[in-house]
């Protein structure tokens, strides 16, 4: 199954604000559409927004408005403004060609990615911890952090996941839980403020996390949660990586300091799935990513390389 | 308004499974309609669950089973140990009057923490953030954490608080909001995970927490989301302080490791009231509490002192 894909001159991906309910595929033929599809987080995952990016460049047939507005639909993830460059400079003939690039090193990097972090992970058996959806959802076909444990679980080495929902919109809950069902490998979930303290309880062998956008310095923009995650780490002595392809490397961000955090809707917070948890007028902070110092950071595993913070 | 009280031969008790959505007072005559309370946490709070051991121990009238039974119904929180052992330990017919001073001290034990608490912060007007609910809601008629956060409102010096809507059971988004608008006090809702965040991104002034059992050596175990917390404030450089009665010291109790955490049941945390939010048969892992050890701790607040552990 692929997330995000080009067929007969429209965009397909799975409509992930059904999931786990129901396996929904949108068929996508406007960038308007699509920058709604993106705000919703109907596509959602770095990489995977790089893909939308790259095919929304083709949608948009060199209109440059559409292009910019595509190119600001999410802040925080860097591979969609990347992928929507690079596909923007070639004349409007070549587009095709090279969206359909993006997606096809995307597919070879999330192997490449598997192996790699599977490889840097001690142990014969592991049991580890994520946040988020890095799955194949996130990306085309196969994951990145998620990749790594589907690598770790096709060679029998893997013991457990220990998921984080994920609030305020639940991916973890909802689609990590959904794909890791699909791959027949042992998880349970637990609530996002568990993750440090377990940690710190023993057992845990690694946390394998995803990546919006990396600092030049090493610093990690990525889900809510992950920060708490990496000072559970630290303190716990567990391994921390992230596993992320190279587009998500921004270089001309210095460091995380300068990355843009993207505060999403407060009725996020007051809300789960149409149901209020909050009294009514309650107001709400919403910072959607945060980021870890890369003091923090074990490793990030990339399709090339594994870089040490 | 009381939490937690007696009146007319019964203890009668806000049902906080019903809040925000509706203030209904529960009426209850006998020991296995309060066990069951206390179990689906209609009745919660370390001080609050003493309160009602104590007042449950009157309607045991020297059952020793039913006196058991209740002494065990919620492992972590010492409190309800404490109370029912101080009352079971008297003749039956002094039982009520050593509840009603366990009430009496409980509500002047909540002022005076509060005004402790609020004397220990420093700065003309503060921002502080808070987990699960440690409000009158938890206690009789003023809280712990939240009493401090009461006191500093009354006295103009309070600018924010940032609640943490606590999953799985969200008693920082259906009742502390609640509390902090019956108040007045300006606060806003976050995710569990955005606290250590924004902490490090500044602004707060201190985290106030409660406390369900206070080791000797100054470990405490308190909410889950208690521990990421005090990991993003020590990071931070932010006052971490707990602010809990002395009948909250357990000294039989030498650390931490020797608390024991309730495991509760799983379909909390894949449900949010009512409502699935993973797929059908996710396992789920729900500790209800942590321990957050005493290094990572600034001050404990109690009726009586200001402990440095």
């Amino acid at each position: 199954m692929r997330t995000i894909d080009w067929v007969d001159d429209a965009i397909e991906l799975v409509d992930q604000t059904k999931l786990p309910d129901e396996l929904v595929t949108l068929r996508i033929t406007d960038v308007d559409t699509l920058i709604g599809a993106i705000g919703r987080l109907a596509v959602r995952g770095a990489p995977a927004l790089g893909v939308a990016g790259a095919f929304g460049v083709v949608l948009a047939r060199g209109d440059a408005a559409q292009i910019a507005r595509l190119r600001a639909a999410r802040p925080t993830a860097v591979n969609l403004a990347w992928a929507v460059d690079q596909v923007s400079a070639l004349p409007p003939e070549q587009a095709l060609e090279a969206a359909l690039r993006i997606r096809d090193d995307d597919i070879a990097a999330c192997v490449a990615m598997g192996e790699r972090g599977a490889a840097l992970l001690e142990g014969e058996r592991v049991r580890v911890m994520t946040v988020c959806n890095t799955g194949g959802l996130a990306c085309v076909e196969r994951g990145t952090a998620l990749g790594v444990i589907q690598t770790l679980h096709e060679r029998g080495r893997l013991d457990e996941v220990l998921a984080l929902e994920t609030r305020p919109l639940l991916q973890g809950a909802r689609l990590t839980t959904w794909e890791l069902a699909r791959m027949g490998a042992p998880h349970r979930l637990i609530v996002d403020s568990a993750g440090p303290y377990l940690l710190g309880r023993g057992g845990i062998d690694a946390v394998l996390i995803g990546a919006d956008r990396i600092a030049a310095n090493g610093d990690v923009a990525n889900k809510i949660g992950s920060y708490a995650l990496a000072l559970g780490a630290e303190r716990a002595g567990v391994p921390f990586i992230v596993v992320a392809p190279e587009s998500t490397i921004d270089e001309s961000t210095p460091n995380g300091d300068k990355i843009t955090i993207e505060d999403r809707d407060p009725s996020e917070v007051t809300r789960v799935r149409g149901v209020r948890l909050a009294p009514k007028g309650t107001q709400a902070l919403n910072p959607a990513f945060d980021v870890t110092p890369h003091d923090l950071i074990t490793a990030i595993v990339t399709e090339k390389r594994v870089i040490k913070p």
